[in-house]
Order: structure tokens, then sequence, then C-alpha cells
């Protein structure tokens, strides 16, 4: 969900070259959604929608739905209801973790304040609603409303745990979480997309792990990079999430690689400053992506079963570019 | 939505009569809900779903359902889906206004902090919209989303406005803005109990104005009453939305009744509490009290159109309630 990378995203107009079309047509209904006849609200959907991110969700929403033959006024609906449910959860992610920057720049929670953040994001959970219902199809409109509480819980459970890196998070908390705050909106574009084109059961369901596998690679390549990227590009400084007390997979292998007590010791006695070095010099951030190789492996993997059509190509050098990546 | 007088409201056995079994089902979901596996969020659900509020909402709705041939799984999921939103919105309305009390007690806002608060009323619509699919009608569903809309947009106005009393809100601002955040509600709570019960169009509509003119009157009176009521019955201060800087109708008609500059100077020089003892000894309220009046014999008379059966008995008799209550 937080997709914080993605400001410096390089992707190449190839990558997305398939659905090329149909993504100026979303960033158009985007930009249109932002343009509210309401005098105050019109200027912040404008802070946050349009020319906003790489539309990395969108994009596999669309090439999804090419998988067959979905409706392109719905298929349309789907993209954008995926890129406003994302924006939606950032919104109130930042109310939530009080952040002042996204991307290098200032939020809407530092321009308009913790009350219209809270009413925007609200506002734009409704918009995403409103185009999901749009699609008329049941089992899509079923399934926003499933990846609404899966984000939900995963924020829940990463905001409950507050500010304590003592606390012991495991492996496979951090995984439930991620799942949660960033794959089942990945899995919303791809088995969403895969429902509006008409596929088969087992194809359904090829997309649906595809998605889940995915959205698990690029949440902790993103969780790699906040250790591993160049401050200047990420627009944050290194270490961000450990700072914030957020406990992602390389702080989770970094203490079970320590002695029991380590961990707290050096976090107490050299604060996190220290702890963020010894990870970037430890062969964690290398377990960390041979374990985000794998998932993406399993995501192609789980095209196989679809016919092999230049949209599967273009979905499996996507999955590629999502480990590659390197802001 | 605020609802705030609900505290006491002492809704008769028998004006809930028809529905008292289907009411006992859905406090029972409620409770249900609340029990949510995860650590951190069942106690937090538990501070807001079991035993709070009368479920006026969700007795129109199911009342609306009774008019007609509703399944009665799907009434259930309307009625339950409509108070969650309901719940939800009071959540991030306390968030958004920052309030410690609601009802007397402690707001969530006040016992988990910002942050929990807004993923809660996040999860709480997540829920919400689950309900609504469930019906599994697509109308029901845009309705749905249709609300969730017109809600934002009410509390945006009315947050847009900040704390500033010299701001010249109209009459017809402020029906716009509480069409929005309260009636809404209410018209989803009927129109959706109407499409459910599968009722001829003319009776979808009657209940969509029925609706919306008894929600409208219901926030009229809260409004009434936050300068009319009683303290301790209300649970907050006389005058609290004024002291808090919202606008509302009796304030509007103050503010005309004044000579140009007058309000402002009454309240720069003597502060609210001059205002709020000038309302209670003119002529205002009686003013609003007859607008209240007026708006529900509109909604009675839309209900006209639908047979004479017990049930549209019913409904009338909860109108005429609504401006009759004095908490």
């Amino acid at each position: 969900m937080l997709g914080r990378g993605e400001a410096a995203v390089t992707v190449t107009g190839s990558l997305f070259g398939l659905v090329r079309t149909e993504l100026d047509e979303v960033e158009a209904q985007l930009t249109a959604t932002a343009q509210a006849e309401h005098p105050l609200l019109g200027p912040m959907l404008s802070m946050v929608l349009p020319g906003a991110g790489k539309r990395l969700r969108p994009a596999l929403a669309l090439l999804a739905c090419k998988l067959g033959q979905a409706e392109p006024v719905a298929m349309i609906h789907m993209a954008v209801g995926v890129e406003l449910l994302h924006t939606a959860s950032l919104v109130h992610d930042d109310v939530v973790d009080s952040s002042e920057l996204r991307r290098g720049s200032a939020t809407l929670y530092t321009k308009v304040g913790n009350a219209l953040a809270v009413l925007v994001g609200d506002y734009l959970f409704a918009q995403s609603a409103t185009r999901c219902v749009a699609t008329a199809n049941l089992r899509v409109i079923g399934l926003f409303a499933e990846t609404l509480a899966s984000m939900c819980q995963g924020q829940i459970d990463e905001a409950s745990r507050g500010n304590n890196p003592h606390l012991k998070v495991t492996r496979d908390d951090y995984y439930r979480t991620i799942r949660g705050k960033t794959a089942s909106l990945f899995v919303l574009a791809c088995e969403g997309g895969a429902l509006l084109a008409g596929l088969p059961e087992p194809q359904i369901d090829a997309m649906r792990v595809f998605g889940e596998q995915l959205g698990l690679a690029f949440q902790l390549i993103d969780d790699i990079l906040d250790f591993s990227g160049d401050e200047r590009e990420l627009g944050k400084p290194v270490g961000s999430d450990l700072r914030q007390g957020t406990i992602t997979l390389p702080v989770v292998y970094l203490r079970e690689s320590m002695q029991d007590g380590s961990f707290e010791c050096l976090f107490d006695t050299a604060g996190p400053e220290a702890l963020v070095a010894e990870i970037r010099s430890s062969p964690v951030l290398e377990r960390c992506q041979d374990e985000a190789t794998k998932l993406v492996t399993r995501a192609k993997a789980a095209l196989k079963v679809l016919p092999r059509t230049e949209t599967r190509q273009a979905l499996t050098e996507l999955a590629d570019y999502a480990v590659r990546r390197n802001t």
C-alpha cells in the first residue's frame, strides 16, 4: 500500500505500452475526479490525485482485463477505482503515522491538517467504491469490500505495535501485515481485472496468486530500499521506517541473527542509527532480496496457466521490474 | 449522522414492536462483528458497537423491508450495514472534531488516540460495505456508495468552515450540509429497504423522500436540543455546537434577526455564552421547531402512496416521535 519507492520509479514506456491508451484515460478521469465542484474539496484532491505515482496498480488491472474480453468502460472504472483506493489509503496512512513528507513533498496531512485529511481519505474511499460498483460485477464489488477490510486489518496490525522496537515481531507477523496493507490491493487489481475479462476460474485463481505474490515482493523491496536506497532518490532519510518504529523484515532478520537481548541493548544504547548501520553492513538485506526474488518467481509461475500472449509477457516483465528497481 | 440526542431517547417498545425480533438479530450481529479475532481490534470495536445508540436507522431499514417481500437474510445485512456506516461516521466525526465526549462518555478517539480511531473508522466502513454488498442488490450497493460520498461531502462542508462563527452561513448552506451528513443515511435505510422489499418505483421514490425529510428533521431537532435541552440528559453543556464553532440553523436565524454586524460584535465582546443565552430567550428555536414539524409533515405525506398497513402506521409514528422527543 505504501509504495514508498515509487517516486523515482522509471517505468519504461514499453512496460506499460500495451495499456498506454487506457492509462491516459485513467489519468484523465483521475484529474476529472479532482475537479470536484466543492470549493475546498477540489483543491485538496488536486494535491493528491493528478500526476502522482506511476499508476502501477491501474496498469496491472488493465493488463488483467486485456487477458480476456472486458467491457471497455468497466475496465477503466476498475483501474480508476484501484488507484483511488490506493490514494485513499496513502492519505490515511500519513494521518496515522503523522507523516510530514511523502516522496520528498509535504503530505496532504501537513498541508491541510488532521481533520480535513481524514475526510479527504474518506471521500476517496467513497469515490473508489463508486467506481467498483460501476463495474456492475458483483464479484468485483465483493472483492473491493474484502480488500478494504484486509487493508485496514494490515494497517491496524502495524499501528497496534506502536513505536516499540522492543516488541518481538516475527517473519509471519511481517507477512501477515504486508499481505493486508499492500498485497490485497494488488490482488484487487489482478483478480478484479481477470473477473471483468471473463477468464475461466483457474486463470482467475492464477491472477489472484500473481497479484498476491507480486504485492508481497513489491512491499518487501520497498522495505529493503528503505535501508539500501539513495536518500535523494527516495526523498527521505535511510532507515526511516525503523526510526518511526516500524519493524520490517530486515529488522526481523537482524534481530534473529543477534544474541538474545543484543538487539534491544544496541537500540537502547546506540539508537536506531546504529541498527540502520548494522543492517546495511550485514547480510540480511541480501537474504531479503533473495526472498523477494522467490516471491516474484512464484508470481510468474502462476501465469503459466494463461495462454502465451503479449499481455502475459507484459505481466512477466512487470514482475521482473518490481524486484529489479532500485528506487 | 451525529444523532447527538440519542443518548436518552426513550423509544417505546411499541414503536419498534413490528421489528423487535429482527432488531435483536441486528444487535447480535453487531456484537459478533465486535468479536474480531484481532487482539487489538476486538476490544476497540467493543467500545463502539454493542449496545450503543437506539438503532433508529436499522429500525427504519427493517420497517422499509417489511413494506414488501424482502429476503430475510438480506434484510438483516441491510440493517446491520446501515448501523455500521453510522458508527463509522461517528468514530471519524469525533476524530475530526477532536471530541472527548459522546453521550456523556469518553469517545474512542479519547480512549485509543487519533491513529487507531482513524483505522477503526476505516474498518467499520469496510464492514459496512461488506454488508451492503451481501444484499446482492446492485441498486442498494450503488446507493451505499452514493451515501458514503454524500456523508463525506456534508462533513467536509462543515469542517471547511472551520471554527469561525464570523463566517456567514445561510439557511441553504445549513440544509445542504445536513442533507449530506445526516439525511443521506436515513435515505439509505429507507430507500435501501424499499429496494430490497421489491416495491414499485413510485413507492421507492416515496421512501426516499420520507427518509430525506425525516433525516433533515432529525438533525434539526438535534440542533435545537443543543440549545434547549437539559445538560444532564444531553450529556454535554448547552450550546456545545456553537462553542465548537459549528453554525446550525438557530444561529443562522439569530444572525438574520440582528442588525448587520451585531452578531459578530456580541460574539467578540461577550463570547459564545452570550449568543447561547440570546438564542434561548429569542423566538428562533420556536421557528426552527416549526420548520422541523413541516419537514416531518412532508415525510409523512410521502407515505400516502403506500398501502395502509401497520408498517406504514409504524413509520408515521416513528416520524412523529422524531420531532416530539426532548432529548
